[in-house]
């Protein structure tokens, strides 16, 4: 397994039948929508799938670029299934991973620009504007250790200490093996995540032990590795494992290669603009989607 | 006094002769800049201006449009005038304040993009790539509280407490009196600031009180309040000025408006990349300022 | 008359009751919008109105700030009032007039983003997804002089020789004289445009008779002239207009300065989209709105 | 040769030896950087190398991304070459191709914002601000079919008809075939460019026979097909020509997919900044470029 993914689901593929111990799949299908959990579930799923215990949610949505109809069952079935995550009370902290200045990486602090931030209104304002129930939220944009020196884990961590949050929702761009999965698929998982894992290197984990609170973490892949790219092209073409792995390091330099989708603009506007109306949603149940986003946009 | 203007050299201005109590002025000329020096000495002090406790540099660097030269005798006295108010030891926490959506208060945010970060740059790894002695510094963009649900003020102090700077320097648009003003002068303070003085509202306070460590504010008036300007055209045309604050009242519906230069794009752009380097210098001065633009642009 | 605006329903005011001959007024209101048109009749009504004879339409649409409904009454009104000014028949040519970087200028560019351009699409493309009926659309951004040395005039000239449109819409941002109408109002005119009114100088005028085929012009004011305000201020205290005018010459600086709103980011981007989805519908009338945006979006 | 890449370099490695019947190539090195002209001198060089007649001028100027510093040998080197093709008197028109929405492709587009246009300045302001000699020039950004409803051909068949130019340069971004070359090489050609050709899709020829007069073309590569890539790990991996043919067939989705570095935004940045400044320094060769770059930045 030397493909790079951060897709639990394309992990699985290449695990060998009958070594899934540790590891439980369960496919459903909700509103027309295709939702598959990967559940880790102990130390020896967690080498198998290289992975850290806890729920993969893979919903596959199909492709943003054909489809610019925000408001339908693909947001439904993203909402409800980070519902079943997210604590119930209290404030939730959702945060955009990633560098707004390189286009794929971008998804995060793109989502962000479209999340109700609602936890500096009070009580009787809500009211006076006609929401009942308001969930406390708050939105940021750490920005990426090259650029501001610190570690985003750190700034999450100094942040949720002030503002005690419930829950955290970190929002990533992220890598897949197959260029099929790119814009096309959708990741929630309650492990966290490695900051950067979507184009840069890997950082401080930023999940329950670090921070405190449970983390969930939501994903689309917008790139596939070069390297990852062309070792497929030798597999897909007959070639050993051995001899695709003997190949790829002369690949090295690839490594500062990604492949996209030409449009990954559009792409990434897409999908930032379901990933935030997604968490909208399960945060307000109770005010339309529609409404949020004439606020938002 | 009803203009608002956030320059203590404006200000001044406002104050009868003989009741500078508690205000001293101090003006000399470094490289051919004008450089003004007020000091809050005490409560009476405070008062008359109704600025805290301090000093406020002010340094009249003329207009932006016509200069586009980066690295002149400007730079070098803005630079210095902040040398003299930052501790000598420790990381420096650097915060670009304001809405990066709103032209005329993106100045924070535009001048962190320039800022020099290190504080990630291990001792050995600055040695390699030639630099001696590299000040350990942070650059961060916290946002607005409309937008993250986050007072600035908790997100400075949540991630002050996590990395520990010696100082914070606050970068600011501010607003002032005078049109003359807009993107002509510097103004540098010891006293901190109130985020949102320069287009939206006060906020909490950030200075040594909230965040425990010395906070340096550095500011560019970008815009003049509609409403001061329309009285600014009343007392000229010698109208009282009990008459010209009756007639302001009916003015109201202008608080929705500001006043800027026609080219303040390029007005925000200059003085970000100025006030940037002049940090930059001041932290690094065993770098050439064109050697530190060079990495960041 | 020595403020400035661009709107002809504002000169109207300051002309002396009675001497209205070759002006001819009429009101409506239409879907709960407030319609207004004026019409110069001869050579008498355009020395009293100081501009060209042919129609000009103001509808009233309120804060778009308020409002983010899009597909409302406004759309509508502004689409039928627009209909009744394009032929029938031919390929319209749309353009962005203004500067992108400076952001109550861009109302313009940021309209043609949003604009359906179709004449590329072959009518048997257009039949097979679903179009029976699609108007041969064109939409180009020339422009400004400063960056381009060419007169936008020229640059429309040029293209329209090559394309030979039925007619020209030109979008631009407009001047007016009160702050009230900054983002309220739409002005639609079969006269033309002089470009760069908005905010820069006066150039050659793009009408039917520089570009061969009827001009339409649809604009929405986006600033005031920081002298007009000041004048209008000193005029509300009761000085005479004499006296206005000689004060007036001591702001001959302010000329670089403008009054908008805070919001006026989001002012423009609400603007153009309310401009852009009126054109597409008035030239697509077959399309519901939703349908186009979208595609455009 | 199934390979799609538009330099003339890469198209030549792909031909056998003793085949170079009608392609002459020269090799030099000026101010240390490598360049090498590529001839076609008759039809069957043409058929040979897929490429109309004309000279193809390769400038290796290494990696942008480790290099910021603008004006070097690269530039000097790069502005002599274009200099041999422009002619001596009238009117430049430069012309940035693309689409400014999708990063690899905005390479026209950003260089358009980084030259000097002049045509509109008298001679009488130029020699008053202390330019005795101003090359007449323009600047466009034409857009996309896509959106514009214009072939490019067209909009600068019309507005050359218009301003006469005596030469047209367009730049454009190209698609190479290693990823080595993206960001790191230069092609001038004066066979002008087919639009589209780096990131969608072939149009109208834009040449000395649409326009009329030369047309000379600079670009960047800042793709590589995925295919193209893909093709490439075989190859290296010892696959037949045939087998590899066979096998790219099942690539064909990866049509909507490209290879990019993953410093793109940046590579774009650096790319245009140079591009655009050795244009400069071609047309005015008496004002010094560090002059330039302060009034177009």
């Amino acid at each position: 397994m030397n493909f790079r993914t951060d897709l639990a689901l394309e992990r699985k593929e290449y695990i060998r039948k009958g070594e899934l111990d540790g590891i439980k799949e369960e496919k459903k299908e909700v509103h027309g929508v295709y939702v598959t959990t990967i559940t880790v579930e102990n130390e020896k799923g967690e080498k198998l799938l290289s992975k850290p215990k806890g729920k993969y949610i893979t919903v596959e949505i199909g492709s943003f670029m054909k489809n610019a109809d925000l408001f339908s069952d693909k947001l439904t079935a993203l909402s409800e299934e980070l519902s079943s995550l997210i604590p119930k009370e209290g404030t939730v902290l959702v945060v955009g991973l990633g560098n707004e200045k390189i286009t794929p990486d971008a998804l995060g602090p793109k989502c962000i620009s479209l999340i109700l931030a609602t936890r500096h209104i009070s009580e009787e304002f809500a009211k006076a504007i006609g929401f009942e129930r308001l969930r406390s939220v708050a939105a940021i944009v750490p920005g990426v250790l090259g650029t501001t020196g610190i570690e985003t884990a750190e700034s999450i961590e100094g942040i949720a200490e002030r503002i005690k949050p419930s829950c955290v929702i970190v929002i990533d761009a992220l890598a897949a093996r197959s260029t099929e999965r790119l814009g096309t698929t959708v990741q929630i998982t309650d492990t966290g995540v490695s900051p950067g894992s979507g184009v840069g290197n890997k950082r401080n984990r930023i999940d329950k032990n670090s921070i405190g609170v449970p983390v969930i973490a939501i994903g689309v892949p917008t790139v596939v590795d070069a390297a990852t790219m062309a070792a497929d092209a030798l597999q897909n073409a007959g070639m050993s494992e051995e001899e695709t792995e003997r190949l790829l390091r002369s690949y090295e330099e690839n490594e500062l290669m990604m492949v996209t989708p030409k449009e990954i603009d559009n792409v990434i506007d897409r999908a930032a603009a379901l990933v935030a109306m997604s968490i909208n949603s399960a945060l307000q149940p109770d005010i339309p989607a529609e409404d949020i986003l004439a606020i938002v946009s």
